[in-house]
């Protein structure tokens, strides 16, 4: 039976990625060798490493405006610890909002660097909303946000146009709408998304805002050092690496993020309405600030959970129960999901309220 | 043309493990979803990660004796960091040995947590040999080690007896030899030699030793937090450490470390036997240090290094050119290397002396 993958993350990717990154275990370029089994530092393999920095850079606009992007391993929460590492500086300061669980993980972790202000939060309303209307000190090193919050099904639609370096963790939804990424100086993304499998974090860094700190940072968590070694300061996640290039290829093939968007946004629509026109759910999230790629949504009375629990199940749905902080659903939409896994689940919804 | 994988790392894998890791980017466990679409937190995956687990400790002896095993990501090169963040005490001391490139590295990180006693290295001789004879510190935090050195073709064959924790780098020759694991604290290797494609580290620490420095150690560099969290502190990565499982299923059919153990020695003594025989050849790292999985070696002629190469690219061999700070040849005997692919280096050895 097709499934419909609602996992938020590791979640669905293309099909053809499936089938190429297979492939590529078996027989690499055709090369009689398994892409596992060959150096990193291989002809074949900087080839990959080169065209997806490239790509990244590509497809997000970037390219010639003095950006570098990374494929670094350890994954977004390493990059909570690297910013602060690499951009507070010493007695230095750091603006941060808190729209949700990782981003106050991310804030606790730069504490321990220096002053960190939480300029605006919504934990006291379990995260249903952004918060909108706060000011971001001028003399802080760099101001931090979370673009997509996963688990709270928020995401921010505009973001503050402030002097200082701005910093986003954009794990949640980088590639899926257009942006003008030119107005951030910092990005950092763990794969698992929209771009690849679980295992490597892309970091799109603007060479300028680097070397500023003062501070000893250990080399590992230097993007500078990760920089002039081309990304691959030490042997780099092979595998999860080569499979992004190719979620990525298929991004340009499809038209790039203008294209997605528009799909994203279809899937978005469809879902969102069913919500708020059927009588028996409720969506968790403020409107004005519901994320295109993961839907929270709740039923109004519990005891229709078993029967929902089993129809879903029983059309190839998976992955749709919610965050155990939320509770509920969360119907997560990346970049891959099909507009007809969106559909089904919609229909799901009707055949519920249809039956009670 | 069957291909003899002579690369040092990303390296040769058994055959079934392409295979097995494959067919699971198609189909994971019959569930109709992709081992890249699935969440770290399912059923399915959670049972990968316990299995893998408990097999490192099961296949090193160390069930039992109060060790935890971790997959972490980052490289062993994040493990250079945090050692010292986990071990060295505030204004406390480390010893290290400097036998290569790896160690000096380690050394590099550790001095910026305290004092770093490097009590000996054989860097004066291009690190040709393992130092013996040295003195260790009593009250030194730890003694770190690196067991076997990919680039200088050095294997350490004994360990110092130490009241103090032995912190091992063994990157390069886990899974290859039999030694009693519990005579170490802490041992950690990339997973890109002996147990999986790059990707992933493994991490086995005596938890005892953990929780001693006073130090504040930012969460992603924490053991005990890894440990707390079963290795699943933030996304793993996934397909490295399927794969890994899938390389460690492998070894434990295979009869365990013991078995391979006698394959590694026979295809060392192969290879040795011919670079001493034979007197186009001659050994780079002094005979008692040899490592049983990196063979060094040059030709006493320059003149021959065009002909040599073509012969050994014609039988298939890949991977065989030394590191730039030894020049020469680099024969990588890894644990999926099959005798035969030694036996065709050493006909290829032999032929070349016929011919000149």
């Amino acid at each position: 039976m097709k499934k419909h993958n609602y996992s938020a993350g590791p979640c669905i990717l293309p099909q053809e990625v499936f089938e190429k990154s297979a492939q590529a275990i078996l027989d690499f370029n055709h090369s009689g060798l398994s892409l596992l089994e060959i150096s990193h530092r291989s002809k074949d393999f900087v080839a990959v490493m080169e065209e997806a920095r490239a790509l990244v850079l590509e497809l997000l606009g970037l390219k010639g405006k003095g950006y570098q992007a990374l494929f670094l391993a350890g994954g977004a929460s390493l990059e909570f610890l690297m910013v602060p590492y690499n951009l507070m500086k010493e007695n230095g300061k750091a603006a941060y909002l808190d729209t949700g669980t990782w981003a106050s993980g991310a804030i606790k972790e730069a504490k321990h660097f220096g002053e960190t202000v939480v300029i605006a939060s919504s934990k006291e309303e379990n995260y249903n909303h952004i918060p909108k209307n706060y000011s971001i000190p001028s003399d802080a090193n760099y101001f931090h946000c979370t673009s997509n919050n996963t688990i709270f099904g928020t995401q921010m639609k505009s973001f503050p146009e402030v002097n200082i370096p701005v910093v986003c963790d954009m794990s949640s939804d980088i590639f899926s709408r257009v942006l003008d990424f030119s107005k951030f100086d910092l990005i950092y993304a763990g794969a698992q998304k929209n771009m690849g499998p679980a295992g490597t974090t892309l970091v799109i860094v603007k060479e300028e805002i680097l070397g500023k700190t003062g501070r000893y940072i250990p080399s590992m968590l230097d993007y500078e050092k990760h920089i002039k070694a081309e990304s691959m300061y030490n042997t780099p996640p092979v595998f999860p690496i080569y499979a992004s290039l190719l979620t990525l290829q298929w991004l340009k093939n499809l038209g790039g993020i203008s294209a997605i968007e528009k799909i994203n946004n279809a899937k978005a629509n469809l879902l969102y309405s069913e919500i708020d026109r059927n009588t028996l759910f409720k969506g968790t999230a403020n409107a004005e600030d519901r994320s295109n790629m993961n839907a929270t949504f709740l039923l109004n009375n519990k005891n229709h959970t078993e029967l929902f629990d089993k129809m879903w199940a029983a059309a190839g749905i998976s992955g749709l129960s919610g965050h155990r902080s939320v509770g509920g659903y969360r119907a997560s939409m990346y970049n891959a999901l099909p507009l007809e896994s969106v559909q089904v689940l919609v229909n799901v919804m009707k055949e519920l309220e249809n039956k009670i």
